[in-house]
């Protein structure tokens, strides 16, 4: 398993008029918390889109336990639980103070950069095999 | 059953270097939709907010087939199947020219101004009941 | 001069925890006219960068008069008031049923798809030059 | 004076197809600067709000010299210049290793919870007087 640890302060930007985070932007912070999850693995995602890789979505889920708020420090647990193949896929975690508010996964594809689907790539596979 | 259809044309900020629609604006597009939908059934979301009750999330996903491209126009079926009572489901379907492009629900409660969970009122029960 | 209408209907996602519409967003409704005001001179944006060419912000300027609310239908005008040459200028002004909210402009480069400036390019000069 | 340094990491959702930044998003960023300085001057905007407090925009301007991209470490300057009256403003410049990609400001008004406009609050006047 890979596990990594990234950390957001909420951006008003980020609220809605409820007075929470609107969560829409859970996805954008999952994205954040896999571009980390992928610089860990020494892969950084710029680099595997530089080398004619992408990994569009396939699906996404989140599910909210409680709200988050502006300007609270808010930590984002990214997994990658098995060995990708034709896909990988992420899990995802958030908390504040050890207190879990969301949790999600998002599946995605290896694409060429025609977007054509692809089997996971070499030089990624080597980076992830270490940890499985 | 309750359904209906909003269109939205792709706009440039929805992209990401992708060249495609970024996925977190997905669930901006089921948001678009659901308000209409809320218009539809004669009790549009900002009257409910504005007699106390909001709907957050509970759970969202999205499914995604084919990806959409800056200036395409949209249309977003929404849909609720099933009466609500405690939580209430609306799944969605994105077509271009008649063809799957997503699909997804999201999943909400029933919270008044303090954000504290309650059961379905009786002002929107009566608007859904018809349907079922 | 050029001049266009577009009309959009205010998003929940776009409002924040001041329960108004977060101002970021007005840049991207200032871009639903451009791309309007493009097509409408027969020039759609995407065609555009199909041909090669982008026009990337050089400044964005914003003053807001008055507040936007969720659900609320906007109507926003576009203007090109000079012709353009190395760059172009527009001009946007939001109103609510008559009433100005917001008003701004934008300027551009035009760049090839190597980001590199160019001049205004032939098959838009062409476009342009008819309104001048 | 109160000049500020705050850093943010380009998340691939703030990039559109041309590839670059989304222009909309660096009000974002100047919004996530604004909140790192007040809280530095030992009044944090959340709790201006708690306070009845809001500093909604009156204008917004915004000058690109060059593009960012995904994944790169910028810093964004923020700066009060001079002493807030009836209203507020900052100016910021945005830097990636020293060079400089953009710079701006925003104006503000300071309003109550009915977003009715007041002078500076002294809870706030006393904070910012100390810097000039």
């Amino acid at each position: 398993m890979i596990k990594t640890n990234s950390e957001i302060r909420v951006r008003y930007a980020e609220t809605d008029k409820m007075g929470i985070v609107h969560h829409s932007r859970y996805l954008e912070w999952f994205e954040v918390a896999r571009t980390d999850l992928m610089r860990e693995i020494g892969m950084p995602y710029a680099k595997c889109e530089e080398l004619g890789i992408s990994m569009p979505l396939l699906e996404a889920f989140c599910k909210f336990f409680k709200p988050s708020l502006y300007d609270e420090v808010l930590t984002i647990e990214a997994r990658v639980e098995k060995m990708p193949r034709a896909s990988i896929v992420l899990n995802y975690t958030i908390f504040r103070n050890g207190e879990k508010l969301t949790e999600g996964f998002t599946k995605h594809a290896f694409v060429n950069s025609e977007l054509k689907p692809m089997r996971l790539p070499n030089f990624l596979k080597e980076k992830f095999v270490k940890y499985f």
